[in-house]
């Protein structure tokens, strides 16, 4: 039996009216109806018994949700990391019962689990995070899903695979910067496998948003920015598989579906009112009147919609040989930035490992990841100056098997402070590193010194932090970043400095090298980066009137080696110093002071207090506080 | 004599042509092109001179400062602070030469002193700050000028000046998110006193920009969000013209200038080349060819122009009264959560304190911002989700004499965070606020909780932080933030928690209070905010079995009461115990713990250790090692 119905596929929003016409399964648009109708009782039930939640941003989206899940997604509902599924990115992370409610739906988890929504016990927490295997990365702060979702689509092509990648945004979301970095990128991208749907309800948490239901406005924008736009009513299942379908059809640009919704759909109490956002329903009379309306949407004798398997068409990439990659070339007496020789490291470890991709920000020339494209054209994207895109970008891509190294000055990573918080929290494997940290970039003055990197760095748990001073050390960490699983941030700096090391020297996460020690040290001073340098005149300085001291190079900042900073405080009288290119909150200082607090010993802090200017980086140590000479007037002081 | 002119204002980039006629002196054409030519001598000679800089992004937009500064802009060049003055933000912070040039010509200070560019002792730093009496921003990290652009076109509405705003982007930049939240604010508030002027160079700094030198790109994308776009030739002073005064007379709306130009204009070996960003002309031949080409387009005899003056139609703010601030009504027995006590203390502070205004990210109803918004409708300013144009907008509003207190989740302000960076930068008056802080916050889960925004914040330095624990404390500590002059940030929590302190206890900026003591304490235990509660719990547990403890709430973070933090380890035999609801880094631990350094105390941190999840507030504080118990235990262990 066949239905005929009209479409609502419209391509403008001041057109919008019935024009097409599409011979369907009956039976499909009225299990997709069912569908929805189910997962409206399941957003409503979960966020009842929670006592908290997103009901109405869930109702809204249901039908969304039903069409991509139960018709146009292709992918083993009993397995959401098959490498060829099609991947959903649920951007409006607060419309998390409304996944949780479509996984259970496919199989995945029983039904009965929805009920455990944001207790301690369950993974189906207020917002996604990937603790749950059908989740790639975290949402829950706006605007940063279709970034990741710009990853997803091009490790695609990465590996081969016709998967397609859907984001599903919220309205009021599309005031967030991120997501036109995002739409610029899939421009230039051609993520021609990447569809984002704005689910247009009109309504944010205090009030409507800017644009209400004007999809005139979001037609023009995505349109302006190169997507092919398509407007729909979003509670119309036939017009909502249709635009998907034109989608799919699309070549050459990415695809949006402006959706227009109403919030908490399916239930006339609250359907399209203010005051509804983020509120669950009160268990009793409220819960039971909405449960019973939307009981009478579900369809009898609907059949259950097949779910298209995935095609199985991805590659594995190679194994990686890290064994045949030769131990850095640098010899002492020479001179080499660490950002020249992060550079020519990363275009050595992706020569060994496939998985690795690199993303700048328009700074490659700085940064020398451009020594990587030019081995990798393929495996190197530019982002322009958008650091949040590239940032989450790297997140997806790393979700789903790629190594991405992302770059830029370290300074403007802190523009990507939101991504990088959310990047720990969906724990990817991905790689940052930020060159020109410092005071020691010298002329560029204040807006271009990172001196907060490490702090920021720092309180991302679990997240490995490096600061290497020299080309040696720095090939060294580069291939264990490669290597290490999980999230790590590496400094490098502008001005060349001398190699310390030798080639055959071992550098490791959570290690450091003591370079100067004797059995008279009466104190240590941990330098890492550029003002090891500064200690070891330090040093010499001090030898001259007689007062020796070890020298530590912490490269690992996070894990720091606290063991081997614990032996030396001991050794040296509990005088520890530590001295840093970076602002005195949350950097090295901080990481040693904890390592040692364990043992009774406090730090001495040498870091820059206030906000620098422009100057030569000579003048700028000796101005804030971090040359050598401060480091002999603390060691004095300590004696 | 008249000189009968061509403009080559165009209202679509696909249809660049000629098609109006303007009737200007001839005079002032030659002028500004006289200016123009050594505004681009002055660019490449202090350059040279240091050695460093960026000379073709100057050259590129030396028609543009030329005619903004000798024929459109009114301003009094003797006194940048006139509060009438039309206000100049060089977004793209890198031509600062070009910047220090015109206002050198303008006859603010003598040209020999542009010669001291990127010097110690020069304020004419690499990139521009407040060090200058001109500058109201620091800008040099791209994509932020235009939004503090915003924040002073609404300064001007809030003091009834006739003043105009004017903003020059790069092209570059315009792939910075922000600039697209900017857009969406200015359109919002009908910003018709803002024009931005975009030099579309088309050149980064890597390679070509996305668009090159497509104006059609970006002509939809500005029209797309409702702004008046102007496409013109910026290099024909005539178009400029033109395109200024058209932008001056459109109304209900911004206006953009999309100025196709030429990186490194005027010197032919160098212009539109790739490779030549952010160089210098190397002194001696190099730079002496290209002076000596650009000092042919000198034209001789050309007057010099007039600058306007400014109206002076502003009217001053009325002082503020913090004598007619009654005290704080909270009584003890009472549980209000402190970011309900921050609202109505912001809007009590508002009625005696015209400079303050609001801010707030679409979560007014969570943060309490809504209170003021009740009682100052005019003063409040909706940003929607854009965090980043929140806080862009505030420090433009500081910049110009307003008291901005922008308000969102604690943890979304990390989503300004290069901003917050940017505004320290600046030393702005600007006053943040992040509500929900810490795992207390319960079911959302850990993308809303912010774990690491006491570290951003400390990051900053002279931000004061603060975090009270209760509501008295809150709403004096409001008032505080208003009457200080400098950034402040207060953290603020979603539980209720019961009131501790009476109406007239004082609270300062680097103060706390001790809240149990005695002659016997063995241990020192530091809290703040939620914590507070935990310690006053531990001291009771601790009390039965014979163990007493003194209790700290230090409620200003940053700057913290050493004093007191000394006076107490004395006391307690040097054993400290910090607790916060916070990661371990950066935070009231790593505070308390340098406060304490120089006596050699070290402190023992409880703290937030891993991602966190969803569950219940007190479920949290114990599963993450920062309840009672933990703190009982922790005694216990330093005894």
């Amino acid at each position: 039996m066949l239905d005929v119905r009209p479409s609502s596929i419209v391509h403008r929003a001041s057109d919008l009216r019935l024009f097409a016409c599409e011979v369907t399964l009956a039976a499909s648009i009225d299990s997709l109806r069912n569908i929805a109708a189910q997962l409206r009782i399941d957003s409503v039930r979960s966020t009842s018994e929670a006592g908290s939640g997103h009901p109405t941003s869930c109702m809204s989206a249901a039908d969304i949700a039903a069409a991509l899940f139960f018709s146009e997604m292709r992918y083993d509902p009993k397995n959401p990391q098959n490498p060829d599924n099609d991947r959903f990115v649920l951007s409006k992370g607060h419309a998390a019962p409304l996944l949780y409610a479509a996984w259970a739906e496919a199989g995945l988890f029983p039904r009965e689990d929805l009920l455990k929504l944001r207790t301690i016990g369950s993974d189906l927490e207020g917002h996604p995070t990937p603790r749950l295997p059908f989740v790639d990365v975290a949402t829950g702060s706006l605007g940063q899903g279709i970034c990741a979702a710009i990853g997803i689509a091009l490790n695609a092509r990465r590996i081969g695979s016709d998967y397609r990648t859907y984001a599903l945004l919220g309205d009021g979301e599309s005031a967030e910067g991120s997501v036109w970095e995002a739409a610029d990128v899939g421009t230039f991208q051609k993520l021609d496998n990447l569809c984002a749907i704005v689910d247009v309800n009109g309504l944010g948490q205090s009030r409507a948003t800017q644009f209400g239901h004007d999809m005139d406005e979001f037609f023009r924008r995505w349109t302006a920015f190169g997507w092919h736009a398509i407007v729909i009513d979003g509670h119309d299942l036939q017009a909502i598989l249709d635009a998907l379908k034109e989608a799919r059809e699309t070549k050459g640009q990415p695809t949006v579906i402006l959706a227009r919704t109403v919030k908490g759909q399916g239930v006339a109490a609250i359907a399209g009112k203010d005051g509804w956002h983020g509120k669950a329903l009160k268990k009793g009379e409220e819960e039971d009147k909405a449960l019973a309306e939307l009981e009478q949407q579900l369809v009898s004798g609907a059949p259950r919609p097949e779910i298209p398997p995935p095609s199985g068409k991805s590659k594995p990439t190679p194994a990686a040989d890290y064994g045949t990659l030769p131990p850095p070339a640098y010899k002492k007496g020479e001179s080499i930035a660490t950002r020249e020789a992060w550079g020519a490291a990363l275009a050595a470890v992706g020569g060994v490992d496939q998985r690795i991709v690199a993303l700048d920000a328009d700074v490659k020339n700085s940064t020398f990841s451009d020594k990587f494209e030019k081995n990798f054209k393929d495996r190197f994207f530019e982002n322009f100056i958008a650091e949040q895109v590239m940032i989450g970008a790297s997140m997806g891509l790393a979700a789903r098997g790629a190594i991405p190294f992302a770059s830029t000055f370290a300074c403007f990573l802190t523009r990507a402070a939101d991504f990088i918080r959310m990047a720990g929290i969906s724990m990817v494997n991905i790689k940052l590193t930020g060159s020109h940290a410092g005071i020691s970039i010298g002329e560029d003055g204040p807006s271009q010194m990172a001196l907060e990197d490490l702090s920021m760095m720092r309180a991302v748990p679990d997240c490995v932090v490096l600061y290497p001073c020299e080309a040696v050390s720095t090939a060294h960490l580069v291939t264990a970043m490669a290597q290490h699983k999980g999230m790590v941030y590496m400094r490098t700096s502008r001005p060349k400095t001398p190699v310390l090391y030798e080639p055959t020297d071992a550098f490791a996460i959570g290690g450091s090298r003591v370079l100067r020690q004797s059995d008279n040290d009466s104190a240590t001073v941990v330098g890492a980066g550029v003002t090891v340098f500064e200690a070891l005149k330090a040093y010499d300085e001090l030898q001259k009137i007689g007062i020796a001291i070890r020298v530590i190079d912490a490269y690992s900042v996070q894990p720091i080696d606290a063991a081997a900073l614990r032996a030396a405080a001991r050794a040296t009288r509990r005088r520890v110093i530590t001295v840093e290119d970076h602002y005195a909150s949350g950097g090295l200082g901080d990481a040693a002071s904890e390592a040692l607090a364990a043992d009774g010993v406090a730090v001495t802090r040498l870091a820059v207090r206030e906000i620098p200017r422009s100057g030569q980086p000579d003048e700028l140590l000796e101005r804030y506080g971090i040359s050598a000479r401060h480091i002999v007037e603390a060691v004095k002081s300590s004696q």
